[in-house]
């Protein structure tokens, strides 16, 4: 059902999505916490219209005792609070060649929220697991077709990442009940985790002993290097670094244009993997690189912030970030090309034209 | 500086434009008051960071006493709330053939808000108008190139529709302080007018004796029939209703699959010339139109919800929908084409699958 193409322009499906969905302004980087409205945000299908009184979330499946939860017994449960960054597992998809064709990000489809919500694992030990479960399905309200096939959008996880105690229900971000756009009344975080994971919209979480074949778990977000891969699924996301592009920007080509003379470079960095544990900075388009300082660590999954100030003289400059984490993954100058235009974790690359 | 393009594909400079700004999801047509998260944005530049207690407006010109005043000294002031609906001038650009490359919008460049402010009137019969005061000009702390020159983004309003009472000095949208990127701490509302008259992060209000020649009010934002058309303003927005696409949507083409029987289509309608008038429904592309119901009015320059109940039959179907406003304007099959590509108010289609 992919359409890959090799062809400059984007076509008009590729624009309604990007019209729909939207990026984390990268001047926003400045933020540690990224406000509701900047977030970036992927929808699949519509954002519901969910009746809260009448909501409930039922989970079942392979479990001893079926439980049925309101809103407020959720919220009447242990809250915990984890600042986590959220990025879109097609992240620098639209800057792949041969391009896959599908929500055309560049590099701003992140965020970083505190999210506030209730551990999933103490629910599905009050719930009973069976000896059989295997995986733990989660599915939302929002209904669509993908691929030709009907579905609610639905995504598992295996039984030790969904028993882990940072995996949040959440229902509220940065200190407010969850907007609309962003799941309400529920999601899920699974910090370290892509986007598809965080199961908005949530309804229903049902244990399974058979590994979960929904549209969006086997036939969306896997990595398949060639046609002919089976492919290995997405789960967490690889190290990126990203600078707020200094100096101010022409309206059209987002370069920019900066005065000469000592300029702070901030910017955040990330992976799902591991802590961060260096970022490095180039002037010249990756020839050279320097060490940025890091700032003091947000929390275990958030972004980290990092700083440095370059001595900017006349002249065209290009200038890219690297991010290595504790793991020792390092961000490549070029991604491994993959059908689904995953994981395109390439460094960043800002024109800036000194004066 | 306009480039007109007549090939289908879509350029990067596009989609970066695409990626940054966003349009309403337009399944949330069914909210009369739009969510924050949700409004349109178009912000040219960069969005700026505001030290809100050093922040002042400065009003000045050709005034008999210029005035400063803070944030706090704004809010002590008379308020007013009103519904306002806004929208971009460029919303429906990417439509046009042959296109201007600029920011890509197809209809979703629209948001309906409750802007609270003080009235901008009265402060400037305080500050006392000279006899050759003229024009308004409005300056926000945005900063950037376009069209190769460099300028804080800025407009200009005739001295009456300046002193219109509902022109406000708004630092409240739906109850809350304004959020950085709807332009905190203070931004301008003229009602009626499309959205590059609401300049954001404003900083300075000049009046002046002589016409305002800045780039974005002689070089941008004015109809060109061609090339040698030396162009009229954009001034109010040109009647537009838009529907909720119902059912549910293919997330690739956005196309709609319904169960037939009795479907509510709902929408909204708005003009910046006269109220709503009339909102025509088509099951068939435009050729045949029948009467929606309309919604009490929301506020003077609010859109107009209005609906009616389609008995969906199997088969493939082109929904439309067509306003009409008191001044006797109705929405076009085709606008008249520009070089800027502005107020394409041509009618929506929507293609829905029945079974």
């Amino acid at each position: 059902m992919l359409a890959i193409v090799s062809e400059p322009g984007f076509s008009l499906e590729e624009l309604q999505l990007a019209a729909r969905n939207h990026g984390l302004p990268l001047e926003t980087l400045r933020d540690a916490i990224t406000p509701v409205g900047l977030h970036y945000l992927l929808i699949h299908f519509d954002i519901p219209q969910v009746d809260a009184p009448a909501w409930r979330l039922r989970l079942g499946g392979r479990v001893e005792r079926p439980l049925e939860l309101t809103l407020d017994e959720l919220r009447a449960r242990p809250a915990h609070t984890h600042a986590v960054t959220l990025e879109c597992a097609g992240n620098g998809r639209a800057l792949l060649s041969p391009r896959t064709v599908s929500q055309p990000w560049l590099a701003e489809a992140i965020g970083t929220a505190e999210w506030t919500g209730t551990p999933l694992a103490p629910l599905l030990e009050e719930a009973g697991l069976l000896s059989d479960a295997l995986e733990v399905v989660f599915t939302g309200l929002d209904r669509g077709v993908q691929g030709g096939v009907e579905h609610a959008y639905a995504r598992s996880l295996p039984l030790t990442e969904a028993l882990r105690a940072d995996v949040l229900l959440a229902y509220a971000i940065n200190g407010r009940p969850l907007p609309s756009q962003h799941g309400f009344p529920l999601r899920l975080i699974v910090p370290g985790w892509y986007g598809m994971t965080h199961v908005k919209w949530l309804a229903a979480v049902d244990v399974v002993a058979e590994p979960f074949r929904g549209w969006q778990q086997e036939d969306a977000y896997k990595i398949h290097r060639s046609e002919d891969d089976p492919g290995t699924p997405v789960t967490r996301m690889l190290p990126r670094a990203l600078l707020a592009p200094p100096g101010i920007p022409d309206f059209m080509s987002r370069s920019r244009f900066l005065v000469a003379g000592p300029c702070a470079l901030v910017g955040r960095a990330w992976s799902g993997w591991a802590p961060i544990e260096r970022v490095e900075v180039s002037i010249d388009g990756g020839a050279r690189w320097t060490d940025a300082a890091l700032d003091e660590p947000l929390d275990e999954y958030a972004w980290r912030g990092w700083r440095t100030t370059w001595d900017a003289r006349p002249g065209e400059h290009e200038l890219c970030c690297r991010a290595t984490d504790a793991a020792g993954n390092v961000q490549p100058a070029e991604a491994a090309w993959n059908t689904g235009g995953y994981c395109n974790n390439a460094i960043q690359h800002v024109q800036v034209t000194v004066s």
